[in-house]
């Protein structure tokens, strides 16, 4: 194995020389009084801000997505921030916006979620733990709501809520698995009524999904009292609204709705703000954002979470419509190892050449770009270069990809920054040039739910058909009844396969999906299909990374990865 | 009754001109570069800035307490906040340093922490919603040791930390009654061991005494490292430094243990910065804001919680200890219609005037004005006036103040801001200028806990012993046993009475006090006695202050007390 002298991320991060957020902006055409600092390096924009970018022209938006992610890594974030630094580096007004991380994973086995390597946002430490505090506003109005919903039962229950049927589960931004499943209330009768309940991740809320979705504070509010709490004895379901709370819940939320923006290594400005859970609810950064975003720059480059078939599809059947832009291009990343893996390789082995699984792996990047072809989007394939990869298999795929007219470019963005991008960018702005194509839904939101689902599994996965539990088939009725007939659909399915069976690496075709379950997400504005058990609460490993957490005397951390 | 056409405290607060928080902190001879700020009107000092006022000369520490807390209400931290304007308009360098509310009664019943009328610090409502983070900072430190707690047991459990003695409980701040107690782990192996659980409101939380009584970031980690979360199954303490994660919890709270900065609506600088309960802690802004203002100002006005049995108690045994300064002096707040209340006026007559109620209600004011002086500082009686007190009820309380040498002050704060407070802060120079007594402790650190305990009792509460029960008595005997005989005592008893009866008002007398537990709190330096049933989480009302609040489509506030 070759055996490099490398930086860790954070060394990386902490010996970059950020610039004052505000000179950042001031590329963007805004002024230190169109922002809220927090600190030096992290702002808010303010809301008149955002109300005066309306008169602007739109910018474009380019989606980084990926082939089904492998324990080998993809390096999607890594090099949706090397392209903003690219396209910078090319002399374009170029934004990028993606999610905040959660702080919960970051105590446990971190996978950054700030890029990685010389493609990094910063200050990375900061964007880990608190930030700008929207998660922790998101948790105590998950939680304030929890808290009404008890009070409302202990103080005689006039709604008539039946308390083995209540949705709203608790949140914290932490991985916790002794909360996953809990019993509170107990202690008599001045301490609540004793039932079942649980705690989700942070990121699982719906509120996290209602505030990245929302376009503004009154669509925040609208969305928020939409939310189902529970069902009533006669099985009618009830809402915040029901309870009255959604004023309350908004003006926990009025801060944290605004878009955060910091800076890459390379100083492009980046807005960080949203961070929904990428299988049970839609796995893109705001809406808030992304729409300053494209009032602000030319080119705004995003990322969908998990593969094509899970981030691309939410990102363009739910975010897309909420937010109500096109977007004009995709960009698909791959890596040699992942491809291996797909290819029926080891992960103790991937550091070998092998040919042969790198074929067998390419059927499900192929499958990819034809779902985005169906889009009727343009796109180039990104070959995120690790320096395990041989000549050899970078050539055998560039070759394919140009003997099938797959336009692609080759990525170095983790060692090298925005260089490492350029041909990327520069294939991409060309795709962009030549595109005629016009982008297209894959379903119409008039299809009955279950029809939104089948056109998934067929166009987007490749499958045969899908198959409902009775308890699906049963909700399918009821949420027909309760008039969520027109909701778009958002699927939670394993990230690992393009079916429910995570083992089924590559392309499998002739599957069936299954729907275990439906959840109403009515602010979110989706219903849930549910093909297997979703973990909504991580638990903590053996030797957790907190042990290995510390900050010295000056207040600089250390051991974050 | 009078009727006067009065604006909310919101109203005044948000009809308020605010100064940039820049402009502010140059009065204290600080520029932009010694803080970070968290929009235009709220900041941190930097570590940095911190360490460089060290080489500043001390200003005088001035102590805000009252007579016991009546249902009519006293005002202090609105005298504190007016006397901080009082002095700046005397010309004097002013520092006010209060406590940071805690988000969860605001959803219930507001009763506000920042101060009221025209002597509140501002932005309001920022500093009682999410304001620095610092509360959700807390809160999340406080989870995530629960956490690794319970994931220590369920990889192993190879400190034998015996599930049935594990004494930290998790937390969050709001108002959660259905929290209090709880069972966490069921579901299954994969789901954490089931044991018995429960949340306290995140202002009793043993992190929240820590972060304020800790001098530093290395302090800080000592306290924590300290912190007792369990015993195993021989009884000996599990600590932090047991779990080796002092240096993660000391990371998350990096940010939070820096002073916040903000103003009074007259552009008085104030710290406000931590906020213990008064109750089961010691109820007293941080000491790092408190140092900090000692080398900023030349007075700084501070108060603790409730009356001067706890707050004032333990503001002078464990604040000063732990932050290494003397107070100069001290106002006892009072209100004619609480001395009503102690006297036996019932509340529903308050407005009425009752001279023998009020004559009979001094006796419990003379109490506290007798242990300041048992402290050796000199002391103002400052009487917070309000609309319906009688000329005849004031002139009884002024001349009964005259008649015993009591220095006395009338205030009107709230009506007035500063302007209210001017003869209260000339009495206060000149009780300072003319004082030669020497402030000393009541007990010495040396003593046993229980012959601390009795000190309290006897000298501060005026009782005649104490009474220990089995339990606590066994617990004596232990914590000798683990070295933590030479702690501090924080005493949790009733705010309403001197005695542990919150029915005895006015002056009771040769009353016994009983310590029904004790509970080491090692981190933050203390042994708390309880004396009586600790509310330490909340719950909600009928019709809880949430229903009202909501916000505009801008971001205003609205409906918030």
């Amino acid at each position: 194995m070759l055996q490099i002298d490398i930086k860790s991320d954070i060394e990386i991060a902490q010996d970059a020389k950020l610039k004052p957020i505000k000179k950042i902006v001031s590329k963007l055409g805004l002024s230190e009084d169109d922002i809220e600092l927090y600190g030096k390096y992290k702002a808010k924009l303010t809301y008149e801000t955002i109300e005066g970018l309306k008169k602007n022209k739109d910018g474009k938006v380019i989606l980084v997505t990926s082939i089904n992610p492998t324990p080998a890594g993809e390096g999607k974030s890594t090099v949706t921030v090397g392209l903003g630094d690219a396209l910078t580096k090319l002399g374009k007004k170029a934004l990028i916006a993606i999610r905040e991380p959660s702080l919960g994973p970051t105590m446990g086995i971190k996978g950054g979620a700030t890029g990685g390597g010389y493609a990094q946002v910063l200050p990375m430490e900061e964007i880990n733990l608190h930030f700008t505090g929207d998660f922790h506003a998101i948790t105590t109005a998950n939680n304030a709501l929890a808290a009404l919903i008890d009070n409302h039962i202990h103080q005689g229950n006039e709604m008539q809520i039946d308390t083995r049927r209540i949705v709203w589960k608790r949140s914290l931004d932490l991985n916790d698995r002794a909360l996953r499943q809990v019993v509170v209330g107990l202690g008599g009768p001045s301490q609540g009524v004793p039932r079942e309940d649980g705690f989700d991740i942070t990121v699982a809320s719906e509120i996290m999904a209602v505030l990245c979705l929302a376009t503004d504070l009154l669509d925040l509010k609208r969305r928020l009292s939409q939310m189902v709490v529970a069902y009533n004895l006669h099985k009618e379901p009830v809402t915040v609204k029901d309870l009255g709370v959604e004023g309350a819940l908004t003006l926990l939320l009025k801060d944290a709705l605004r878009p955060n923006i910091v800076q890459t290594i390379e100083h492009t400005p980046a807005f960080v703000h949203g961070g929904p859970f990428a299988n049970i609810a839609h796995g893109c950064n705001s809406v808030m954002a992304t729409n300053a975003a494209i009032k602000l720059a030319d080119y705004i480059v995003t990322e969908g979470g998990f593969g094509a078939d899970l981030g691309a599809e939410k990102f363009l059947h739910i975010k897309t419509r909420a937010a109500n832009f096109k977007p004009e291009a995709v960009v698909i990343v791959a890596t040699i190892r992942a491809l291996k893996m797909h290819g029926g390789q080891k992960k103790a082995d991937l550091h070998m050449e092998n040919i042969k699984a790198l074929q067998g792996g390419l059927q499900n990047l192929q499958k990819h770009i034809e779902t985005i072809q169906a889009f009727g989007l343009p796109y180039v394939v990104a070959i995120n270069r690790f320096v395990s990869d041989t000549n050899e298999e970078v050539m055998e795929l560039m070759n394919w990809c140009k003997k099938h007219e797959y336009p692609v470019a080759l990525t170095d963005v983790w060692a090298k920054g925005g260089e490492g991008g350029i041909e990327l960018a520069e294939k991409l702005l060309e795709v962009i040039n030549k595109s005629e194509g016009q982008f297209n839904y894959l379903y119409s939101l008039d299809l009955p739910i279950d029809e939104k689902i089948r056109r998934i599994v067929q166009k987007v996965y490749g499958g045969k058909d899908v198959e409902f539990s009775g308890k699906a088939m049963k909700q399918l009725a009821d949420f027909e009844r309760f008039g969520w007939g027109q909701l778009p659909v958002c699927m939670a399915k394993t990230q690992y396969s393009l079916s429910d069976d995570p083992q089924q690496l590559g392309r499998p075709e002739n599957f069936t999906i299954h729907v275990r379950e439906l959840k109403p997400k009515i602010g979110a504005g989706f219903i849930v299909a549910l093909t297997g058990d979703v973990m909504t609460m991580p638990g903590l490993p053996k030797k957790p990374a907190a042990n290995l957490m510390d900050v010295d005397e000056c207040g600089k951390a250390k051991g974050l990865f």
